[in-house]
């Protein structure tokens, strides 16, 4: 049997949040005990995580205590040998938030919450972060009437652009990634999916300093095909970092252990994820943005954390056989996929001569696709029946 | 009581192939007769319309009678003094492209696709439309390994290079439209939202010329909000064209007229397109995408294509009554949404005077926001309430 | 124009809970300052409410002080007038049933939820409440093999069986209403829509004594149409209670007010309440479970339970009218909507005489069912229009 | 490697209509040539299964040629050995079904259809099938006010009773199943769900006659659990029959070969269908209703069939590993889960013995639960890393 024990080498990143979540929902308080951050930090090592990230105040929940808390997980890193590959900052959950943070109606909202997100950007350089995720979960509106939806991009933008300037300014070698949800907390979320995201990006000041943050489950409560979307923002250079979950489609955001929920997605995203066999590919950090259920106690937590990379390690050991699988070369061959890499005009012929061409157009129609043949291949990779 | 009579000035278009749909779905065979398209451009005429619009298909079926056919429908424009403002070409119907057109596995099919659609370039220039739409719906893949989706996009932007540098070859006043949707007929579809397709855009040689047709189902299908959408499009200076209809949600492609489905989202729809109040608006044909269900006789079709206008005359008119009520004026002002409209920093201000002010965080928390009283007013207006 | 102030007569009816949620969620602390339930229930009957319910934990949080709680609480209906009209237990916010109350895998868990249900029908019965409500919201499992379904049922019937027994021995005037919900908090829960709970109902021992309270919100999580499910329990003499509010299709429970929303469905829905013109009709509290937006301060909490009435009775208005319109009546008689209550076998009949018929069937196929022309009425009666 | 062929004790069954679906849907005609059902028949055999199904139309759809087409038809079976276990009635294509047929507004047509049921039982008796199964694909309407829901359910249950009176009346060895489905190719469909329709089971004049035909992609359109959903009907003893094909939530029905879509809830479906280790099992025939996409030619019809089968054994293999496996019936027993099944009271306790008891609420609230590491081991078995 193989062995599926994490190392360093696979980059796998955890949000102290996520081991960190209490389990207070809408409809009941919290069930487990709080977690102490650093505490969590060192058991995230000792699984085989290789960086951790973190809101503010996730970590830094007490202004007083700032600095002693500070100085005991950078001691947790220097012994973990841990990274603080992201950190993000937290425009959701206090109330200020409550209806939005750089694109609350209200202007003092907005500028707190900028000055919030600077001082964090701040503490991400001194720990070394090189990105900065910002999840936008209550930018938004419940109603039509309530957000005056040209107004907040403009806002969006205006935060971004200003964000940037900083980073160059101060010359930090940091990053942004946008993180798109469709709804929850709010009616309608800002920036839904990836592609809002990445449409906002190209009207930036810096665009090339922006990118993403997609969430598996994020994208599947859209019922989108979330390896299609990230497939996406590879092509377009924009996949900075990822959040990797499970879901179980168009309902509540569940934040399931990765390979949880929809487990042919999560094998195409790890395809996707290495460019699936000759595109772009992700060399970042393997990010797990999860919540262990609220009905577990801690053991179900950390269970809950060891499945995520288990999950991510077989994956990609069953993805990588079947790139590898002669006959998955031959059945890609005869579903034509490889063909597609192949520009539809033919270098230096003129549309002319394309239209002058005759086409078998009832030969074509009733072609072998071979695509049901492929599936089962890849099912059956998935199934470790192969 | 008020008039609801559509007049040219409303700028009412129609497909013809949305009165000259049959019937046929996956479970059965037509349910009506062929409607002359041609006579139906008569009708629609009659009921207000102020263009019509075509798949090649639609219209011209038949290669041999393609000239007698042209011009049998000149003559009908001629004397309705309808406009054709768009022309779209099937590139989904035929299973030819059963598995693609432009973004095809089979490089053959993508260049009988291409020459399909510059034929049709062609006559949509001569017609004078300036509009071109492009839907995609067989563009996309059931499963994960049949589709390169880093490929098609590749593809996708060599065929919109081709066919932007084609109509400013030919002096064409004209412009592309892409039409996003995330399934249906396909598993999974490419560019499946207004986000995606605007993120295509920005990568192609020719940005300007290329835009977008949402269609109110075709976001509704992926749970996300369509006056949002298009405000997003708006924002980015990309509704080119609109597809109105109705939907019940994620589920099938239901087609309904405008109007039915979610009600809510066409009151803010019409109020988007009008720019929400103060931003960028849309100025184009109200084109509508929809399918009079498979049960109506010829006489259903008619009421439905009837009930598509007067629902937006009448949204129109409850939307401008919101808009102008001085109560709501009040409300917004309360709920603070006309303030997202001042930059969040002030002309000339740091950053560090941004960070060096104190702000009222526990105040600010507890503000009141004032959107149910703002909504409730929205909803009476709609409800002709008030 | 025509006066929407609610009365007594109305008999609207709230949960404690809806005005006192302070608006914590998953992603963020409350945002609202605790509401005394007492205080509330003042408010409410100011509004023009009939009836107030709740759960034991709402009104009776503190074990030392629930008497004296309950003493104003009683001062408080006196001196108002207003009814208790239902009663339900919280089995889903203490962490005790964090993995489920009367069908938790744990045996002491199930016992204590049952006395905790006990305890509360005592209550209930002492306040005069005839309607006691059970919400299994963590009755579930995010996974497979967590919940044994079969068993799970099992338990569910054990504790309704010895639930009535228990009332009937008591000799107390109450009947149980099931609450059906999909998902969330739990990944699937256990009687997901008014369907499953009827079912369950069926095999019980006093299938008489036990009923459903389905809210609008839960069954359009599954995307099903809400008046269509009342109008089935109201032919099973099944709807004892109902829950009001708004919600946007399948994604997370919004108990928006009601109205909001799915403004169709709610037409549908006091149409339906009404009997749809000649059926069974709902004679019962009219009342709202939904939750004023986390972003709102008190005054929007007043305005959301304002909404929720001020709503409905403009529904009832337009849903009248447009049962009472004579075009509408005609529309149904050309849709043969009346014709469905006649039987398909004439009495005395056989099938053989049915089979030997010959039946028009092309003439049939080519009808007009004039349902296009039907809904278009409804529509302009929802917005007033007529 | 395991052998995964399938035999005739495995009992796989297929409708004549999966194979022989030509790819006709609503955006174009069909991709496949007409496949001779009974040549289908034989080419089923050879691939291993044990029985063929076909609603009427689908073999016979000629009047004139009926006789010689049931003639080769039984010759097929008799060669093969394959039995015809399930026959259904086609009350969908035909367009005089277009607003329903045994609830449609016209009586007439209800009348048309009823006779067509009872020809199609009496020749499902003469082919030996003991399952009629019944969908109700068009019953059900668009709008609000087109349907009476009541007066509807009131001819459903007038035509159920009509059959079983017939049924037994000839003698005939027959049960009925319905079979749910919330929407398409109508808005909204009567019977939504597995719930919905044992609900009406429960009111009809002979509720041992009806069970139901589950199909999985229907139930999942609605955000369902369908283990959970059998299971519940196996409780009920109401799981005559089941349609086992694969879907991605809520969109249009997509029917792909079972084991593709959502492949940890076809484990689960699997499983269920062995009683979820301990409870009543389904022993009937596994039918197969999926439709192989209208991409594939001819090849990939047959692949998909294949699949279907090969997935189903993969499956099988795989959870009956599960529920051998040791680490597994320890992990269930962390879980609590076979506690379930011990009543919530003690035999001859009193409800006053159960109040009176003590409860460590504190202690049951910080309880393990251990339903991520059972989880884990299931995600393990599934993926055959165990």
């Amino acid at each position: 049997m193989t062995d599926y024990t994490p190392t360093r080498e696979d980059k796998f990143s955890f949000g102290l949040w996520t081991v960190g979540w209490q389990g207070t929902d809408v409809f009941g308080p919290s069930s487990r005990a709080l977690l102490d951050p650093v505490e969590a930090t060192y058991k995230l090592a000792e699984l085989g995580a290789a960086a951790v990230t973190f809101h503010d105040d996730d970590l830094l929940p007490d202004e007083d205590e700032r600095e002693k808390v500070l100085e005991k997980f950078e001691k947790a890193l220097a012994e973990t040998g841990l990274a603080v590959e992201m950190v993000t900052t937290n425009l959701f959950s206090h109330p200020v938030f409550k209806e939005g943070g750089l694109t609350a109606n209200n202007r003092e909202v907005r500028r707190y919450a900028l000055a919030k997100v600077l001082r964090n950007v701040d503490l991400a350089a001194s720990l070394g972060a090189k990105t900065f995720v910002l999840w936008g979960g209550r930018e938004g509106a419940e109603h039509g009437a309530a957000k005056d939806v040209q107004a907040a991009l403009d806002r969006y933008a205006e935060s971004l652009n200003l964000l940037c300037a900083y980073v160059q300014e101060q010359g930090y070698d940091m990053r942004f990634a946008l993180e798109p949800k469709p709804n929850e907390p709010r009616g309608d979320i800002l920036l839904p999916t990836i592609g809002h995201a990445l449409a906002l990006i190209s009207e930036l000041e810096h665009p090339d300093m922006v990118g993403l943050n997609p969430e598996v489950g994020h994208e599947e409560m859209a019922g989108l095909n979330f390896a299609q979307g990230i497939s996406q923002a590879l092509w377009h250079d924009k996949l900075f970092h990822i959040d990797l979950n499970g879901q179980h489609g168009p309902r509540f955001d569940q934040d399931l252990r990765f390979g949880a929920g929809n487990l042919r997605g999560a094998f195409w995203t790890v395809d996707a994820l290495q460019g699936a066999g000759t595109g772009k590919t992700y060399d970042g950090y393997v990010h797990f943005d999860f919540k262990p259920p609220r009905a577990e106690a801690e053991d179900g937590v950390w269970e809950s954390a060891r499945g995520c990379m288990r999950n991510f390690l077989m994956l990609r050991d069953r993805v990588q056989a079947f790139r590898a699988d002669p006959e998955v070369v031959a059945a890609l061959e005869a579903a034509e996929v490889p063909t597609l890499r192949t520009p539809t005009l033919d270098d230096g012929e003129s549309l002319s001569d394309l239209r002058a061409a005759s086409y078998d157009v009832e030969g074509l129609a009733t072609r072998s696709v071979g695509m049901e043949a492929l599936d089962q291949l890849a099912l059956e990779h998935l199934m470790g029946a192969r």
